[in-house]
């Protein structure tokens, strides 16, 4: 059964529409906008066109015009953003039309901008089929592609329309995929829900688990209050940046890497594990707590250290470029308690690279 | 000496400062930046940087981070786009960074978008070096590039953080591209001010003249005014869509001969041309008023009616994809009368054929 969370954003509000099989109320929001003379696009990838292309056909029909784009996180670069823009103007989208984005994070991060930038911004759908992308892009509007120099250092706040996360669709996930999500799903517990964290620690959450349908919507209710205080994350100190536990560490690792080596979510496990480590270098985690998140992390089978070693020369010269550096100093995501987190800047550079080189960086 | 006017948008007021020279200012506001660490870049282009580099170095100084793209309507692509990415980037700048673009409107509207973009939106300061950018472009926050399908198919609303208008650097300006400021001025007289349109039958404007100063700015308020009460041009009758007076009709030209064959400013000129014959063909003008805006056009060195006869049904493919177009109906800004303008929906395409065709379309 389809329930309904409400992100408020005065006039940007939307619903998150949340059930096992969602097509029907896909295909019904699909012929609201045709009956009123909208046009509407889709944006998929390849591996989903062929794992639910059944489903796609049940949401938007056999005729609906639709660009499937090559899946990883290549694709989020400029040419591709310019590809999604050429098919919009291709199919004569005009400023009310409508652009859906069904797929992973990489789908909905490169539609989004594109929708925010087609005639100075179109409305946009996102339809999650990733753990990841439901728990966390579709939600809250970052929109954004990456540069040579650095992940999703171009982009914009664009608020979905309406954000669909049918559970069904994660069966034909692939468990590292899968996996790669739990990272955020982990994160969201260490942040802001010490229960949530509890349960994971007791009880390993698979895509067979009951309780699916349920984390889910409660790590999007995380995300919609943080978001909702901090839309455009001009918060000083916490609001939305404490989204990016492990964040920093982590896109270090995927540009040293390159992207694509370490999943996001794998690259997101390790830098919360580095995160952790930090936290109590700074005097806030206990070992055992450390431990904790470590074993957490291992047990819904992500890394909790660097697969193999990397220089922490190549990893701090990336950090130092993150988009989260502020007017020059390194500021980090630190857990003040395996719960609680908040933002703290001006941390030295040593406590910051004993972390990095306890998860594996030489 | 040097004046400012305030552009009111709540937190997104900005100022335009006036003047003949404004290098002391902006080298003040540079200052004022870099001493609270925040880094910089500057984006203009190789004519720019030919006939004005004194004025450049004294605004910025010899060491100022400087890309030089180079002029023409080509530049506002994609590929420029990332080129333009790239170098902030490479130069390090962060979310409190500040983009200045100096130059006419291809410069502006295409660092106004990068600026929108990068890091998903930092500040940017506009210094105008044409008419046309110094009376249009430069104020009101629309930013954005070119499609092959399209010119301005993308972008973001993106207000800049401060204008600059020196009118002293149009003494470089060539006279072709001077005219085609003209015909925004022009355009500022017909849509909202018949006493600036009765000055400019009467005496007509060159750089030379004592009151070009005061006209830059009176159109600058015009715009402002219009701005301030329709920012993201959402009302659904006259508001922002008035500053299109000739714009459907001029941007098909451009697009039919390929961009940088008429200059925008010609283009719209012969779109006001055969605006006012459509306003005509509605009830609107009449023929004595029609000839007043043909003459007026003509004594600012601008063309009334194409110089080579173009095809109507490519014009009229060019108007179709056009993205004032809503929802499949033709939209135009038409003249009540001379000096007031309206957004008029739903006209038949006999006289708007008509129109295109008195001005030279076969």
């Amino acid at each position: 059964m389809a329930t309904t969370l409400t992100v408020h954003l005065s006039e940007r509000s939307y619903p998150i529409h949340f059930g096992s099989d969602l097509s029907a109320e896909v295909r019904a929001f699909v012929g609201e906008l045709t009956s009123v003379g909208r046009k509407f696009a889709v944006i998929t990838d390849a591996n989903l066109q062929a794992s639910q292309g059944g489903a796609l056909r049940a949401m938007f029909g056999e005729a609906a015009p639709m660009l499937t784009l090559e899946p990883g996180e290549e694709t989020k670069c400029l040419e591709q953003f310019g590809r999604v823009l050429d098919f919009l103007a291709q199919h004569r989208l005009d400023r009310t039309s409508v652009l859906f984005a069904v797929g992973g994070g990489v789908v909905g991060d490169l539609c989004g901008f594109a929708a925010s930038a087609y005639q100075r911004g179109i409305d946009f759908v996102q339809v999650p089929t990733t753990l990841l992308s439901m728990v966390d892009s579709s939600v809250g509007g970052k929109t954004g592609i990456n540069l040579k120099a650095g992940k999703n250092l171009v982009g914009a706040f664009h608020q979905p329309r309406a954000v669909f996360i049918a559970t069904g669709l994660l069966a034909t996930l692939p468990p590292r995929e899968f996996a790669a999500g739990m990272a955020e799903v982990i994160k969201y517990g260490l942040l802001g829900d010490a229960a949530l964290f509890a349960r994971l620690e007791k009880h390993t959450l698979t895509v067979a688990s009951p309780e699916l349908a349920e984390t889910v919507r409660r790590c999007c209710e995380i995300k919609a209050k943080v978001v909702e205080a901090d839309e455009r994350e001009l918060a000083k100190e916490g609001g939305r940046a404490l989204l990016n536990l492990g964040h920093t560490f982590g896109h270090a690792i995927e540009q040293v890497t390159g992207y694509g080596t370490y999943l996001h979510g794998e690259a997101v496990a390790v830098g919360m594990c580095a995160a952790a480590r930090l936290s109590q270098r700074l005097g806030y985690l206990t070992e055992a707590e450390v431990a904790r998140v470590d074993a957490v992390v291992v047990a819904h089978g992500l890394p909790a250290r660097l697969r193999e070693p990397l220089a922490y020369a190549d990893l701090h010269a990336a950090m130092a470029r993150d988009k989260k550096v502020r007017a020059g100093t390194l500021r980090f995501v630190v857990l003040k308690s395996l719960g609680e987190a908040a933002t703290q800047g001006g941390i030295d550079p040593a406590p910051v690279e004993a972390s990095f080189r306890a998860v594996g960086a030489v």
